[in-house]
Parts: C-alpha cells; sequence; structure tokens
C-alpha cells in the first residue's frame, strides 16, 4: 500500500529535508518514525527538498509499507514517534503510481519579513528580519516581472548543473501586515534557491540598493548578479504542493 | 531619568516574568541585559507578572538609570545583550513619577487554540492543541457574559489572598481563521489565571462537556467549580498594556 503524507515541519534545528550524514533532517526523523510504528524499513520520496532551515505547512511525501494499519491513523501513530517540531497534518492511501515528486504540478511558496528596527522574539523563527526600512510600494511593482514563463537562470545558486531552467510563475504577490510582509509565488517549479533569490532582489529593491527593473533585467540579461543577496532560510516555508493542476491565485490568496 | 520598555517575549524557556530562584525568568535577563549596557545594578517594574510558558507582545516595564544614552537607543543596546527569545520593542524617557504596574489603565490578552486532530509543528509554540472539534459557535454565544463589571472570584486560581475580586471587562471576542481560534479579552485588570479559566471553559463549552451558560454560572455562584480547567499557559499572551484608557475594541480588533 502506498501512503502520501502531508507534513508540517520546522526546520530551525534541522539541515534541510534530505538525508544527510552530519545533520539531522525531516526525511530522517519521519523515516525513524514509520520505522517504529510498522517496524518496516522504509525510504520517503519527498515532493522536492527544502535547504536547511526551511520550513514547511504542506509539504508532500510518499512511501510504501505493508502495514495493515488503516491509511488515516498513520497521522497519529507518525506523530506519536516525532519530535514536536516536525507533524504529519494527515495520511491517507493512494494509488501506487502515485509520485510526490513526478506528479507535482506545481507549488506555493512564501516568503516572510519581518520589517522592523528591532528582532522581534515572536517572530524570529518564521520571519527574516529585515531592520532598515523598506518601500513597500516599490517591490509590489516589481515583482510582477516574474509572472509568466521564463528563463530563470539568473535564479539559480551557483553550483546547480541544471541546464533546464523555463520555469512558469502563475502568481506572485506581496501583501503588508504590520510589521510582517509575505512574499507568495506559485509556479509550476522553482530553481535551487530561486524563491530565496526573488526575495532577497525584492529586500534589496525595497531598500533602494537596487531599482525596480532589477528582477526584469535578471530576466532578460540571465544574469544572478544583476540580483540581490539570497535571502534567509528561516524566511522561507514551503505552502502546498499541488497534484491537480495549479489553483487560481484567488482561491488561496484570498480576493 | 526613567526609561520606559516595551518588551516582546516568547515565555517558553522561562518560569514566568518574574526573578525567581530556581528558573530563568524573563525579568532576570533584561536585567542582566541592562546591567551589561549601563554597569548599574538595576530592577526593573514590569506591569504585572505573566506566568511559566506565557508570551508577551506588549509588556512594559520601567527602570531608573543615570546612563547618558539616548532613550530610544536603550532598545538597541539592550537588545544586543538578550538571548533572541526576549526583545525590547521600544524605548523611550517617561516622567521619573510613571510607574508600569500602578499607572496601567487596561489590558489586553489573547489565548490561542490551534483546533486540528494533529499537533501542529509551526504553531506549538503560541497555541494550545485542542484535538477534539470544537462548537465554535457555542463558545461564541458563551463568551459575551463575560463583558462588564463582574465579581471574577470564580475566575481566580486557588491560593491567592486578593479580596477585591471584581473586574470591568470591556471587550472580548471569539474569531477563528482556519485551524486557529483567538480568543481576545480587554479590561481594566484581571486576576491570577484569569483568561486562562476563560480559556479553559470556553474550550469545555465548545466540547461540550460544559453547557453555554457555565461562564455566566460562575459569575453569579461565585463558584470555580462550574468551569473547566486552567487552559495551558503557552495559547496565553499578553498584546498589550494601556495607560491612556482603554481603546475601543474596533481600533484593536478591526469592525
Amino acid at each position: 500500500m502506498r501512503i502520501k503524507l502531508m507534513i508540517e515541519y520546522d526546520g530551525t534545528a534541522y539541515g534541510g529535508w534530505q538525508r544527510q550524514n552530519n545533520a539531522p533532517s525531516i526525511q530522517a526523523e519521519i523515516e525513524s518514525a514509520i520505522e517504529a510504528v510498522t517496524a518496516e524499513k522504509v525510504v520517503i520520496t519527498g515532493s522536492g527538498r527544502t535547504d536547511a532551515g526551511v520550513h514547511a505547512w504542506g509539504q508532500v511525501a510518499h512511501f510504501d509499507t505493508e502495514s495493515g494499519l488503516t491509511p488515516e491513523r498513520f497521522a497519529f501513530a507518525i506523530n506519536a514517534h516525532l519530535p514536536s517540531d516536525i507533524t504529519i497534518r494527515e495520511s491517507e492511501a493512494v494509488n501506487d503510481d502515485f509520485h510526490a515528486r513526478y506528479d507535482a504540478k506545481g507549488k506555493w511558496y512564501r516568503y516572510s519579513i519581518y520589517n522592523h528596527r528591532q528582532p522581534s522574539a515572536l517572530h524570529r523563527t518564521f520571519h527574516s528580519h529585515v531592520p532598515v526600512e523598506l518601500d513597500v510600494a516599490a517591490m509590489q511593482r516589481a515583482l510582477p516581472a516574474i509572472i509568466g514563463r521564463h528563463d530563470f537562470a539568473a535564479f539559480m545558486s551557483a553550483g546547480s548543473d541544471l541546464t533546464d531552467t523555463v520555469r512558469q510563475i502563475t502568481a506572485a504577490r506581496l501583501h503588508q501586515d504590520g510589521y510582517g510582509i509575505d512574499i507568495d509565488v506559485l509556479g509550476n517549479g522553482f530553481l535551487y534557491n530561486m524563491v530565496r533569490i526573488i526575495a532577497g532582489t525584492l529586500i534589496d529593491i525595497g531598500r533602494g540598493k537596487l531599482d525596480e527593473h532589477a528582477l526584469s533585467a535578471m530576466l532578460q540579461h540571465k544574469n544572478r548578479e544583476l540580483g540581490g543577496a539570497t535571502a534567509k532560510p528561516n524566511g522561507l516555508m514551503l505552502m502546498q504542493v499541488f497534484y491537480e493542476g495549479i489553483p487560481d491565485e484567488k482561491l488561496l490568496f484570498g480576493s
């Protein structure tokens, strides 16, 4: 039986999603918890990796099991063996050909900024602190440049040998609420560090270090150097993975 | 010079606001940080204590100093010596007769619930997890009973020798957003554990263990036994302390 998990995590304490030798990982914690439940050695397949310090509200993974446990009970059973910073929101049975990575039609990421002179004790975990004043209107004007089908070669950290760098962004929104700024990006796929490079470039636009056309210029010239720094990992959250096509942004963000 | 601090903290790691022998406290951390800045031994006076595990977005405290530092710079200087789960949002000079506790005209507390079968990795710090389904409409109908001037003797944990138990609640609101439920209470003063007893009683009303008139019955009969359990500390947040009178709820909560 193939089980699909919807997974939530606070990535602060982890070296990232993927199992690795020198740091705790989300994947290894969940595999150990499943093993404690089913007494089987399992490997779970996620919709994609998240980096060290990155969080998820709706990561998706699948695994195969011979266990006779009711599919919906896996969430309860696995949670009983997980640390409190990783939780299974839901578990369900899926067809044996469901694949968490290959079947993903799109993803929704959110990058969250706390914009205040002083750091925030309450928002330190899930927001990146930007202490200088940001021109939010300029950031909002700049963001739509990434919407559409583009070659995002300039939005990828060095070291990747990926050759197909064309991706489609179906929606992007920047929303301010008090000291908080959320940047929501919806697309059919994302390159390594792509959202953090978009966020870092917007932050530099907001602080006046880059002009409002920086995102357009990066796309046009395919040049990473025209963008801002890669924003810190703790502001990034994988919100949702879509398997039935990408929903209309109004359904996600409200009107 | 008397300095007023606006303080934000994640109370998870602390034995409460007040300095104590056997556990770290918010007060002691801030006093040590001020000492590192001014080289003076100081005692800070808060608007009131918060219990172990309780958080604050807008705790207020004052202290006296001979330091020549610009009042607004204290926030930066103290933050440099604080752990990341306590931050000073603002510092300002006040009259020498300002008193953080005696001058407080009112407070706003929020109690936050995460209502889902599974616990939440992302909301575990600032929300109390209630895994059973809650009848939120019943909780909303019950809450207004506490608004007004009442003897809240039934809303106080045992062991207090307080005799004046009359308090005025000027506004109370229950707001649901997804799996989150926020209970906001605004009043001129609060007894020991009062908000946690209100929240615990509402939770028991929501799960059908108590009927909708439980809050009214507690007020009428002054009997703690008619209420629910004292809700867990991690859901409680001191939002704001008012020194100029209590604002209209619409200003705080929106319309």
